[in-house]
């Protein structure tokens, strides 16, 4: 299975930017309490590891990435973290050995995504938590809308689902973290809204985030032939003019999910 | 210009159910100070003026809507505001005459929506405020989502666009308030999200607001021959049953823009 994301570090870069710009967002109310052991899993580049750790000083985090690479650079970036290459499918832990577990940005691009939650909630202990932060590329809308910028966004979720995953997984949260046996799961959409009065939102959101994500599938889509090239790259200068559009919009919704594993 | 909704006793009955379930929502933060003198334009059936008048107990209201139906029903069940007929083309007050105006699903359904924004500005006061509330169409996403479901949906936006709207103004708020010359325009995006741990949001959404909009412009949409009818019956049947599905979620934007008038 692939990632549709990529390795590359221009993928690390765009990351790493779309982290500074969500984080408020995505992270508000994430909080561990000191001494509580945290699993994030996994944590990429550790785009969000930073925010973890600053949010929640007291907590240890141990981080793990199926990415040699990425986990290698996480360790140089973060020293408080202990950091591990090791597969979601097969986490390399005792039962019940981390008080609540950080899942961010995965179950999208995962084929078993209920499988990889089965084997994070063993390494669960009875009544911790377990957060789940999920994208929904069908949340997506904006203005001007042109044929072409519609076309390219579109490449997205049908190459993540070529690719083994759902991009549409972050509706689905509640059902997903409840079927997987979490009890008193809330979910909370994380609406992401950008207009001309918010400039820093344009930047970090269309520009870093989304055109960022589709710059890094140009040449898969292209290669795969899903789009002509020319339109491709049209409908992504059509999404990147969205910035400084006098009535230029975005919106898009992640979801974030808590549930506790009974005891 | 047709009205999408119409103007029967269904859609009335329709209209207050979902402000029921939308009204703390929309109506977050609405709150004008006593003594203020306030034009809710247009008021259609009261739907939202029961809200306003409650939130904002000090204020005065003067309540207008095009239809004389309207207003006659709207009078029985409000004693406090004064209700009449009358065109938001036209307001019939003096230039500056209130302290702020209200507008609430209104301009989406208009094809000269600048025009009336302008007339609603010249009754206001410089420095009063204006608020705008619309939906998007455009925004809503669900899960399961059979192509009955996304075809009636469609039809929605199609048909409001025949009559002369626009039912994706909601992304665009922002830029109308601001083109109108409005000051300090902000947006707050009003998210509705309802999955099986949310039932009454399902009811009051799902059911009482999408379904019953179907429902009511199922009649044109066969008329117009938009759709095959048993397409669209199933459509809002599938709908229908992701209120009490086991994974159904249901998702929906509505904007709320303020703006001042400048002194």
């Amino acid at each position: 299975m692939g990632y549709v994301h990529g390795y590359s570090a221009y993928e690390a870069g765009r990351l790493r930017n779309s982290a500074n710009a969500l984080s408020e967002l995505l992270h508000a109310g994430v909080r561990y309490p000191a001494g509580a052991l945290v699993l994030e899993a996994p944590c990429g580049v550790s785009a969000q590891t930073g925010f973890l750790v600053r949010n929640s000083p007291g907590a240890r985090f141990i981080c793990m990435d199926i990415s040699t690479l990425s986990v290698a650079a996480a360790a140089q970036d973060w020293p408080g973290p202990a950091f591990l290459a090791a597969d979601i499918y097969a986490p390399p832990f005792l039962p019940g050995a981390f008080d609540h577990v950080f899942a961010c940005f995965v179950l999208e691009h995962l084929n078993r995504p209920a499988e990889a939650l089965g084997n994070l909630l063993r390494v669960l202990k009875p009544g911790g938590t377990l957060t789940s932060i999920e994208g929904d590329h069908g949340s997506c809308f904006f203005h001007p809308e042109t044929p072409e910028a519609l076309a390219a966004w579109a490449c997205l979720p049908k190459l993540q689902a070529l690719l083994g995953g759902d991009s549409l997984i972050g509706r689905r949260l509640y059902s997903v973290l409840a079927g997987a046996g979490l009890d008193d799961v809330r979910v909370e959409p994380i609406r992401i809204y950008c207009d001309p009065s918010l400039p820093h939102m344009m930047k970090g959101f269309v520009e870093d985030t989304i055109v960022g994500m589709l710059r890094g599938i140009e040449s898969e889509v292209i290669q795969r032939g899903m789009l002509d090239a020319a339109v491709f790259r049209k409908g992504v200068e059509d999404i990147l003019a969205i910035k400084t559009h006098p009535e230029g919009a975005f919106c898009y919704t992640f979801f974030r999910a808590i549930g506790r594993k009974p005891d």
